[in-house]
């Protein structure tokens, strides 16, 4: 994965409050053939897992999601993000915190789109508190379908939601874990892989 | 382009209202394969045209954008809406009423991720009245780009967004223009080819 790192330490911004810009290639400006080499890498790191399905969450998820699903010829569903909704038949709702917005935001699945039963990979740009992959699960978890893995490229290993998750049991790949940054010198020091 | 009007009779729905819902396949759960043939049609009708860089809005723009930038190996750049925004040497802006969600947002775009001089085809899932792209094509003109074209998969002849955008001399492709559609009895017409 040093295509990643090393794209991170090249163009990724570091600014106060470890906060880590990547909109440059992930999640505003998107380079298409990078993420390719992303899709690539989800299929290599699940290729024992059966996926039947990729979930992922407006609007960042929605490119990689959809290049990654490439490489599992299936189908994606991503969780919409709204204000507020009435409770549903036709919808399975979390509530979810966003530290980096300051606010909490419902996120809706149609029911439809997510079958009882299925195996789903679950992908995401950022994994930093945890809040929206959280809601993710609980969303696969109320349609009776299985959280077969979750990918994320970026993990902020300094912040607890990675931990959490695998606390939990869960399997979670993240591409490039982040153990620390410095906003002063803009070095960036990623966790070794085990 | 009967891969389209055929997926959109079969699974399209129609509501009160003139809503047609094609949630099933394009924005909310997406249909990655089906994507490819969009991509690949955008690339055939625009292929005698030179483009740097495909532009789209979040959140349902961006799966269409990321499998058609393939095909034209480009990068993507997409709009964020957001509630409101001061005045920015960074960003571009644009203000677009929503009809289907009766608000208004402000759209931006980093000024780094769109430069001066690029040849842009826009990209989007729907065109009705058209003030998302009536704001997208503004941020082109903001930036001092280039809109060489505009793709929308589906288009509401009845509506007058695309009649404006034609006659201001924009070359729109709509992959199927529907002329009306009853709620009553699920009937699509589509626009005949010129």
């Amino acid at each position: 994965m040093n295509f990643l790192k090393e794209r991170i330490q090249r163009d990724g911004i570091i600014k106060p409050g470890n906060v880590l810009k990547v909109d440059c290639f992930l999640n505003h400006q998107i380079d298409v053939a990078f993420l390719k080499q992303i899709g690539q890498e989800f299929k290599r790191r699940f290729a024992d897992v059966k996926i039947d399905r990729i979930m992922t969450i407006e609007a960042s998820g929605i490119g990689i999601a959809c290049i990654t699903a490439l490489y599992f010829d299936v189908p994606v569903v991503y969780a919409k993000k709204t204000n507020a909704v009435a409770a549903n038949d036709e919808l399975y709702t979390a509530e979810v915190k966003s530290y980096t917005h300051n606010c909490t935001n419902t996120i809706i699945v149609s029911r439809k789109y997510l079958p009882a039963n299925e195996n789903i990979l679950i992908i995401d740009d950022f994994l930093a508190n945890g809040c929206a992959l959280q809601g993710l699960i609980s969303i696969v978890r109320q349609a009776g379908a299985n959280v077969a893995g979750i990918g994320i490229v970026i993990e902020k290993g300094f912040q607890m939601g990675g931990t959490i998750i695998r606390n939990l049991g869960y399997r979670l790949e993240s591409l490039a874990v982040v153990e620390s940054m410095d906003s002063d010198n803009g070095k960036i020091h990623f966790r070794k892989p085990l």
